[in-house]
């Protein structure tokens, strides 16, 4: 074995447009239906993994910070799978860092995992197919899953860990796109992702809600694949609005809406309806507005965002690769 | 035949705890699931009718305005159903008032058509049963039925015209209750119940919402009837999220809610869940913020709510009693 066993590796977050919100199988983190994304180009975890046999734990930094004890346990319960996987005891010295603000709401969890994922298994110089690399990510957070492949991704529901993974149904330049996330907080989310979707069961309106998911997931990739904003616009928007549906009718009733991220959604819709621009709202499991708009339109609604009382921060990301290697810096 | 053929009568808005939201028959006003109310005292219509041969047509003041165009229109209809059940032609002059403030976004079809109702039989002396009169006030208004009868009230689904009506759980005197309505927008709805009601089919959720509603009005009886706050408000505060999510998943999505309602209903899920006040939020179709609470919290809450950002005024509504008729003035 060689000495330096280190690799470096880059993924990137994803948007959801068609949402995962529960799931079939907690520990294997199944989700309770498939889901689709946009990876998000300006929007990026670089992760530098050495294995080593010499190390007493695992360590992490994320952005030069020693990292929270919960983040480093997530993080450990992820490598140990991929040793399961390898078949190796070593453990691992991780440094990674984001190219987003933390603290802005952003989840981090999709390309963080991602790219410990690749990273893990390319230190070792273990080269997995694509489908692999996914559904391992996946074990770590769910929408790891959609940051391996890129471009705009989906992710099958699968029945078993080896068939719930993502894959490119469109490349990166498909369609110029962009996604201009408005940021209303800086507060970390009250209940975490991993913890909301332990409670999706509890609405009543989750089975009706994944019953008519294939339809959505339907229109969304038809949409995608014709590049009708329209129709997209439409489907996302519903997707966004059913899966907060669910959670602030779940016990507890989850709120991730802040009031500023309903009056942007209501800017949002009047801009589109009224005034003509390609742009949508959704949201994830969090109060930032991402505004899904056609390039020719994303400077307009950047200006128009930063005018909203509320917003904070605005940031910009066409759709994006997917994970891959880069030289250790 | 009298010559004077009028009556004045008075009828009190409600808050549904169970909501109405959807119809089985739009043109009846047969709901698609049952409900369940508080009539409100501080919230009341005047309505003094006269039936007349002499009349060319119904007129309609309200407030000592000339109505609009489309709120005679809807009068008129209503006016028709009662011609047909009283078996006259007579018209009606029909002045009405309302004891809150205009434009506030109190429904004030509730009461308005429970003392219509009220008034046009007993104009011609007419004498109806309380459930006659409140399955004769669905027509007009579905939650007007719930204004007949006096306190808690519950409105059955029914199967027909007959069969669909409302009738006391409890009386006003059975817990001091409050409603204390934080008005957080002076501008008329955009979208009418009526319109509203008939989009509830187009959300995928609103099945899911209807299969489960009777337990919610199980659950919201009982804890009516054993006085039990912290029961009546689990259930008061997920109803109300269940039609809010349908509206928001409806086709096309309907947002009833503005910025400062989601800021009202976060804080008072604090204040109860934090500081132990007895306070819980419903919203009806439109943006104002029924915090219902014990009388003893009452003060406390209106005082809360007038800090809050975007709280242009705040009622206040023990409960109230059934429509009656009073002395013409």
């Amino acid at each position: 074995m060689s000495d330096d066993l280190s690799a470096a590796a880059r993924a990137y977050s994803n948007i959801a447009f068609i949402k995962y919100w529960g799931n079939a199988d907690d520990a294997l983190r199944l989700p309770a239906s498939g889901s689709l994304s946009m990876n998000l180009a300006g929007l990026h975890t670089t992760t530098v993994l050495r294995w080593s046999e010499d190390l007493i734990g695992d360590s992490l930094t994320i952005n030069d910070q020693i990292a929270q004890p919960h983040a480093l346990r997530r993080t450990s319960a992820h490598l140990d799978v991929m040793r399961e996987r390898l078949g190796i005891r070593h453990r691992a010295e991780i440094r990674s860092s984001n190219n987003f603000p933390m603290g802005t709401g952003i989840a981090s969890s999709a390309s963080a995992f991602a790219a410990l994922t690749l990273a893990a298994t390319a230190a070792l110089g273990v080269e997995l197919s694509q489908r692999e690399l996914s559904a391992l990510a996946r074990r770590g957070s769910g929408s790891a899953a959609r940051s391996i492949p890129p471009g705009f991704v989906e992710w099958f529901t699968g029945a078993s860990h080896d068939s719930s993974y993502a894959e490119t149904i469109a490349g990166p330049d498909h369609w110029d796109l962009v996604d201009v996330v408005a940021v209303v907080s800086r507060e970390h989310k009250r209940v975490d992702s991993t913890a909301g979707h332990a409670t999706a069961a509890s609405s009543v309106l989750q089975s009706a809600r994944l019953q008519t998911v294939e339809d959505r997931l339907r229109m969304a990739k038809g949409a995608i694949l014709r590049r009708n904003f329209e129709q997209l616009a439409a489907v996302v928007e519903e997707d966004s609005n059913l899966m907060h549906a669910i959670m602030m009718t779940s016990r507890p009733a989850l709120f991730y809406w802040q009031p500023a991220s309903l009056a942007i959604m209501q800017a949002v819709r009047r801009w589109r309806e009224r005034d003509g621009l390609e742009v949508c709202y959704t949201l994830d499991a969090g109060p930032n507005v991402h505004c899904i708009c056609a390039s020719s339109d994303a400077q307009v609604v950047k200006s128009r965002l930063k005018a909203i009382d509320g917003v904070n921060d605005v940031l910009y990301s066409e759709a994006g690769p997917g994970a891959h290697l880069i030289a250790d810096e």
